[in-house]
């Protein structure tokens, strides 16, 4: 496949996503964390423009001169931004009109990548990535403002992910193993310096928690007893009072949760999704056991199923040696967020195909659940 | 004009007001005071099926189920409500869906009201009033709404004002007045009970205060100096570091206010707009004068024009003599808002034709400017 | 007595009232309303050197140059406010530092008001006054910072008010009354211009509403039935989960309340006490009757017995016709408050004796209870 | 020294630390973060009392029934917890109160430890080193408090730290280390489990960043450029207008600190304190380098003078593999902190004499600067 249609098969899969949406549906952000599909149609496209197009394309003339201040995202580099949490408002341009913008500017974008300029390559394909994480983020995200409506909307069939088997432990042996990313292809820079890292006896199961076994936290008291619990995270159950993952609700005695294709009966076998770092760890030691450490993910990812949930780590999102940030904008990509941050690994149900890898590093603050995230087990030996 | 026509042109303005909305404005919602015009289309509809249609007409058949749950506003005698602050992230129904709801309950509405039941009538014309005011308040939210976008759409052209002529004092004497609503036509409950009020000698000024008064005050440090201000008002000023009324900005040096016809240059003879009560007492106490009382207002309000701005009084909302609350959930129409309310008399550019009369009490917290609320100086003598 | 003599009374008071406290006492502020014991009797001095010694002994020395700095209160007109909400951080000037500044004080002031100058006076009276009103805000300020300890400290005897007799209903019938001070001894600016105002026929009740009455009111569900209470008051009991008047806590299944002589049984033939606006309405409202205004409170409050319980009136805090404000930090003093509380006649057991008389106007926002504030009932005829 | 000689010695140490104290010092909290010095008084004499005394002794009689609720700290496991913001308030018990409790539990532990139970030595043992702990806090929240007072109250001669020569870059070679504490003496449970790290090839520094370093990265507008920010610490800046280490402030033009001793002029050789982590990775990516990890500063320590400062790592605070939490509320000591706090190594000017060693993990989140913290260099080779 050649990067032009490489290019254009990630941008379709955008509009795709969308299929089901009714304009009103564009505009959602439910809080300032989220942002509305419309806005990451625009953001992704604004990407291109902005750091593509405008640079090495003489002749061509940008959309609409404010797009660059509506559509910026965190780039601390570039002009100021529109406030996070108002994406929302911003009812023109129209869906219509960003759609014709990313109309357009796709087809200079096709052009440009046909005069097989090598500068360019790593950017559109930076670019591609780019959008395909938001892509996951308007997943979610939308998934998170439509559960506010109680007419519970279906507009996707993400279906559940059972694990095909009963959980076995893997053991690995201690020693000094090779941690980050040795390809060729593309891979961020959070996972670039392969180094070394000494890794104790170790075991880590083999498929992932299930409902029913948090459910089985739940009925123990789990999220009653602080001694499971991180001060932290315990003061964060308190608060917001809770009692159960993200988007599960009590209906006539029975647990529900909503998915994009509506308000589902508990699927007991299936992953347990939408829990945090606090409950993850809160499980696993009501578990006696541990979250695995990232390094103790990669070395023993090849002996187990993933893919469909973002795996909670006990690793917090630090820079690997010799890690550097590019100068410019490009550079605030990662590197920033490198403090209160726990690294999750795998990917998702909602992650676009191709994305992911053995190296990848996610990252969110612990208090998160709106990703598909779950738990895998592990035990020091 | 019978009252099914009557009806239907209060109805139909609704809809008039939103030709020019694309449909994601119809979901704007900027702040938790201010609601979505499509929930404005919505609530009043619902006003007509719940306290109409369904105790009186036994064949109607609700429009959908959760309707009631979803458009109830402030009634808390009638079940649960939907967040306030969340009416923006209802993309469903769509805006088409709740235009086929207004016509639906149109349609039964018509066909009661031609029954000719007396008892309803009553409740006919206080569901119109009670449309009429969210007409208004359709205008102003949607402004507050559509500021918030930096390309400054425009929607409507609702004129400045401009007051006829030079202000004169109109001087009262010392006595004992009448006051509230003596007529059989509609009234709401605040206004009834007439009653006497002893006023003391004081002039009033028959033209409102300009855009170029406000600018001297302004540029008089107005804003800078705490002896004009209520202690609560220099608060509001320190905390928001406000500097000019709502909607105003300085552009290329010269002050732009936004309108919903576009951002425009200051038209220095208009009646200042968008002004709070903090404001319009501070600019009273820097001319040295002060508001007049809602009493002084209604005693002299045929000797001046007035209705194109509410004007704020220095009376606070509080109950007439011999006030009682109605039983029910019409009874919580306006008794438990007195307090920590100033009233506001009057009418503005934006309130339906036919709505105010000389003595109809508007309301509001000191703080709010996002009503088209204007200035009126009075003096004792 | 001469005025030194009122003078040195009025002083000796303040420390009277604190002959109980242990030195960490008087430091307490349990929250920004609140200021601590020793603040108090430090502002109170600061207000005779600021504002009479500085301006008229030209042989005075200022303890030192830092106190006008950390006790000025709410004059915006004089230099920068220490944070009123880190009062209780001033650890230093030491208690024997501010009594030693009291004495200073006083002895310079007693020195000034012996040299017979007419035109001090005047401020000397006034600042007797406030030094009352301080009195009065030490004893209910250090009432709500010690209920914060579990220990129940007793430092006070203030006995309970029982009111001598049932109820009786006073009527008053209509017709121009005249509102506001008319004698020639001190009184504040907000009593002054007095003026006629007309009074529709009404009764008023000749004994507060007890502890009984009240737990009849909690009893009946009133703090659940939305019906009696103006919205903000709604929204304030379920934000607070307030269920009963300040300092009532239930103890082995019974009421018992908070009292500055510790934790002790309710007495149910008290008066009842620490309620606010919201609370005493939402009272008369389940009563079926109202809040008196404060017109009614002052034209028939000779027929009644008062003085133990500030009482709340259905009358928000205004100006009365011709008010205004005079220049300078002085003229700070009550105008700036008038928006946004509502008045409160009468006296209460913390008052000092003399402080008050029948036009006397206290006024606090609807929400505050840390007062010794009470319910007289009144009703339309 | 026998172990009953080394518990006069921690415990008197804590009463030396108060010499210069006033009465009303004692209360101060001026932050939720920080306590007053009577309550770390308190709450490490409870901490003797409850987790020792009453266990163990059975003829001990708890000092008083309420204390056990008044200074509980953190401890989940044991009954409620006063609010930790509030421990200002607890006027009662008087100063003179805590000292009492303090004699009483004294003397009952000197009996107990003198009856030479060996299972109660690892307690009481554990308990100087909680007392240490508390004797730093006590310094540094006392610090913080004073602060607040314009007075600049001197209190304790805490001389600043001046590094004794120019900084050299000291070379480690990657290799497998062995990290955690190997003796046999006292540590905390999150040192144990000695194990191996494998550390790449990196430099660091021989001494502290100083004043006069740090200045350069102030003139340089290290403030001000986002580039050299976490995302997080950027935020932070902005919010609290920071431009400037903590206690830094400007006066006549010239930069001043406070300082227990009072308020001083910089001195520009002395190590730089009371930066947070995000001011302390910004200086360092200013320079063109970062932090250490903590493996690499336990590996290098012994090459290079420290103890003045709490050096920030670039290590989050995570468990060590095999770490277990101990059963209890002893348990709940450190494990349950392991979140969103970066790892400090080393020691301060406030620390007590004995109190840390090469392997202790002090630990808060990134946000804070109330304790001693400095910054040493690292960089990848």
């Amino acid at each position: 496949m050649s990067l032009v249609e490489a290019f254009r098969g990630v941008r379709n899969h955008s509009l795709y996503l969308c299929k089901n949406l009714i304009t009103e549906d564009y505009s959602l952000q439910a809080s300032e964390e989220v942002s509305p599909p419309k806005w990451h149609l625009a953001h992704t496209t604004w990407f291109f423009e902005q750091f593509i197009l405008v640079p090495n394309d003489p002749d061509y003339v940008v959309k609409h001169p404010q797009f660059n201040f509506l559509f910026n995202s965190y780039y601390n580099s570039l002009g100021t931004r529109t406030a996070r949490n108002q994406r929302g408002l911003m009812s023109r341009p129209s869906v219509a009109e960003v759609k014709a913008y990313r109309a357009y500017v796709d087809e200079a974008m096709a052009n440009l990548i046909q005069k097989n300029n090598p500068t360019i390559d790593e950017l559109v394909i930076l670019g591609m990535n780019h959008e395909q994480q938001h892509q996951e983020l308007l997943i979610s995200d939308l998934k998170y403002s439509l559960w506010h409506n109680p007419l519970n909307p279906e507009v996707m069939d993400i279906s559940e992910y059972t694990p095909e088997s009963e959980s076995k432990w893997i053991s690995i042996e201690s020693g000094v193993y090779e941690i980050g990313y040795q390809g060729d292809s593309f891979c961020y820079d959070n996972e670039l310096n392969p180094h070394k890292v000494y890794i104790s006896d170790f075991a880590i199961s083999s498929a992932l928690v299930t409902n029913q076994d948090f459910l089985e936290f739940m009925e123990a008291g789990g999220y009653d007893d602080p001694n499971y619990w991180h001060d932290e995270g315990w003061a964060w159950t308190k608060e917001l009072e809770v009692k159960a993952p993200l988007y599960w609700e009590k209906k006539d005695g029975d647990w529900c949760y909503y998915t994009l294709d509506g308000l589902k009966p508990i699927d007991k076998k299936a992953a347990v999704s939408h829990v945090n770092f606090y409950e993850a760890s809160a499980f696993a030691s009501w578990k006696g056991m541990r979250l695995p450490t990232e390094f103790e993910w990669e070395v023993a990812q090849d002996q187990f199923d993933w893919g469909k949930r973002w795996e909670w780590t006990n690793s917090a999102y630090l820079a690997y040696p010799g890690f550097t940030v590019a100068p410019g904008a490009i550079g605030e990509y990662n590197g920033k967020f490198m403090i209160n941050q726990m690294v999750l690994r795998g990917a998702s149900v909602a992650t676009s195909e191709g994305h992911s890898r053995p190296t990848y590093r996610n990252f969110f603050h612990p208090k998160y659940r709106w990703q598909f995230m779950g738990i895998r087990l592990a035990k020091s030996l």
